[in-house]
């Protein structure tokens, strides 16, 4: 499984936004490899109205209907088509206590939930809150090229580790750094069930060729 | 004016929020007075494609395009259609220089910017930071039904008199508890020239003929 | 053993903050039991300096020294005589990822992690993050002098059950709503170490005597 | 005015804050001019119990006495000796409604409060809340050793004028960057009535010689 976070990247905002669903779509109809996309919650409704593929939303707030102005409800995301969530991404962190609720959330609301964190102890712990699939994306790699897997592939594997220790269930992604087929391989390699990625496609020259070679070597 | 927050009432969700927002551009229509929502964000893109009244978004992040997972881009609502944004909302509120940026960040991308404030000297205080609108709410009267130009008119008067000296071209809205047709005229009364609006419409059984009710009392 | 949050109660400030550690520390010396005190930063040295039972911070920031102006750094509490601090109380709650730091800092800096956790699952995963001692507070029930041992001892047997599921070691404390000898029974026969109590001590006529209530009932 | 903020450096924590202070004390009591300092919470009762200069928090949270663990309290800060607090500071700040409160609370308490801005803007904002001081402290200058006064001159007088518009009262102190009496000179000649500095002095050799520098500039 590959989720294209877009981030609030203007490459994967509006129109670009949508453009780039529909390369994730075909890449995903002619692969037959899952292909998500995450993008910001205004283009949510969108996409998936024009795309087949599953659409995330980045971030939900731990809040039930009412007076919450400027604030993301669970239900505003789902009725736009969303099937999921990101949670806790380093970029938008939450206390311990919102992801577990946030988690809840999303179950009782029928979406996915795909808990971010920052290295293997704390995924553990968030394993532990019992989430959909978990991502461990070590902050300092994101956005630079360099691929966990490579650079600190015992973050990986001490992630799965200590995350099996406590939940046989979740699915585990490995995020940060990934820009190239063999990035995936490596990362399915090490124990994980697939990759979320975000400038190694977003910002790339040619994402659909990108996406399509991670779909590739996810295939492997 | 009358700016209508959705907040994130299941009332005022999905195709919900897409039939309030075609009630407020009616009553537009009929009666020539600018009514704007403002609704949830996965909600923008398709209100603004329907009606032709002003959409605002509840909240802009002060952040530059990139990586910022989960964030609200103005880039992100100014494409999907608003022509504005909340900023500050007592259920959203911001640091001082993250209000700041805000402002300057809305102006430079074309958005209104529509400052919220709690009392008297905050509306001064945000005055200061030249926004183009200012509403005065009082947090504990939201969602109580007593409009704060009933219970405390003070609040409003004071507000004008403070704002007027050090801001003489921002436009002052009155929020709160407004209900009533009458209500929106003691606003006007109180030297405001305007009202934010949330539950007062959204929860109505009626909200077409209580946006309309407040449409004529404003031509008063 | 047990553990007086001071919180931020005016009966627990300045000069009244030490005479109650005064008191604390003379139950201790009579009955062997150790209570140890979480007085506000400003009351720490003082109190340190006084008594001889352990003192504790109410939190601690994740932070290295520096230009952290406002913030609380460990040696600062740790200089003025603290052993230990609490960490995530849930009114002073915490990203994930900076309860992961603070508990790492605590360790490097030689002061005891006490960690507190809204509910079961919660504290399961602050447990895999391996701190000294876990605290359970459902958050509902503090303050109210209804002891969660006797309210919900399911909360307190399922909090038990679940941490020694990933953690063999830290111990469990039992918080919220303890105000008598009989409530710290409870609290161990369910299989805790030992208490965290705020109000039911700070706010009582008689803080020595409870203080000696509590220490008794630890003894059986 | 010269107000020592001594952040969570090292060299100014525990005892070495109280050895600090003493010599501020001392270079006060040699010249006369009024040099405070803003020592970290666990300090500030040894210090207010050592010296006779004014002793300033650097940051109190907008609470009241009650179950606030890990806050700041005003009392608490007051109990143990300082006579104002810092709010706002560009590594601790606040929500505006929060600055207000701050500010108000102060008053009530009997503390001076000292709001920092960043920009002039922001402190013309600011200054709409009343507080006693108000210090403007380019974030971006912050710890450089180069001063506003010099490389930003028009940020402060552009500061004075605007904050003058609205507050013919406030002081108004100037930050960031400052490390010798020059830049003091300067900072008064640019129509500030004194500073506010941290690692100029704190991580100074000779900390003594540089605050008598400081206090000496002061007199011209």
């Amino acid at each position: 499984m590959v989720i294209v976070n877009f981030k609030t990247y203007l490459e994967a905002t509006g129109k670009k936004a949508v453009e780039l669903a529909k390369e994730a779509d075909k890449v995903c109809r002619e692969t037959g490899i899952a292909v998500a996309v995450a993008p910001q919650f205004t283009d949510i409704a969108t996409i998936a109205n024009t795309v087949s593929i599953p659409v995330f939303a980045q971030h939900v707030d731990p809040i039930q209907p009412g007076n919450h102005t400027g604030q993301i409800l669970a239900e505003s995301v789902k009725q736009a088509g969303a099937v999921g969530t990101l949670i806790n991404h380093s970029e938008r962190q939450l206390k311990l206590s919102d992801i577990d609720s946030t988690i809840r959330l999303a179950r009782e609301k029928g979406l996915f939930s795909v808990v971010c964190g920052n290295n293997p102890s704390i995924s553990k712990a968030t394993a532990a809150l019992n989430p959909d699939l978990i991502a461990v994306e070590p902050p300092e790699l994101i956005g630079t090229g360099t691929p966990v897997s490579k650079a600190k592939p015992e973050v990986v594997t001490d992630t799965v580790r200590l995350v099996r220790e406590v939940n046989s269930e979740v699915v585990i992604l490995c995020g940060a750094g990934i820009t190239r087929g063999e990035d995936v391989v490596a990362a399915l390699k090490l124990g994980t069930q697939g990759v979320l990625v975000a400038s190694g496609i977003v910002k790339a020259k040619n994402p659909y060729a990108i996406m399509r070679e991670f779909a590739e070597a996810s295939k492997r």
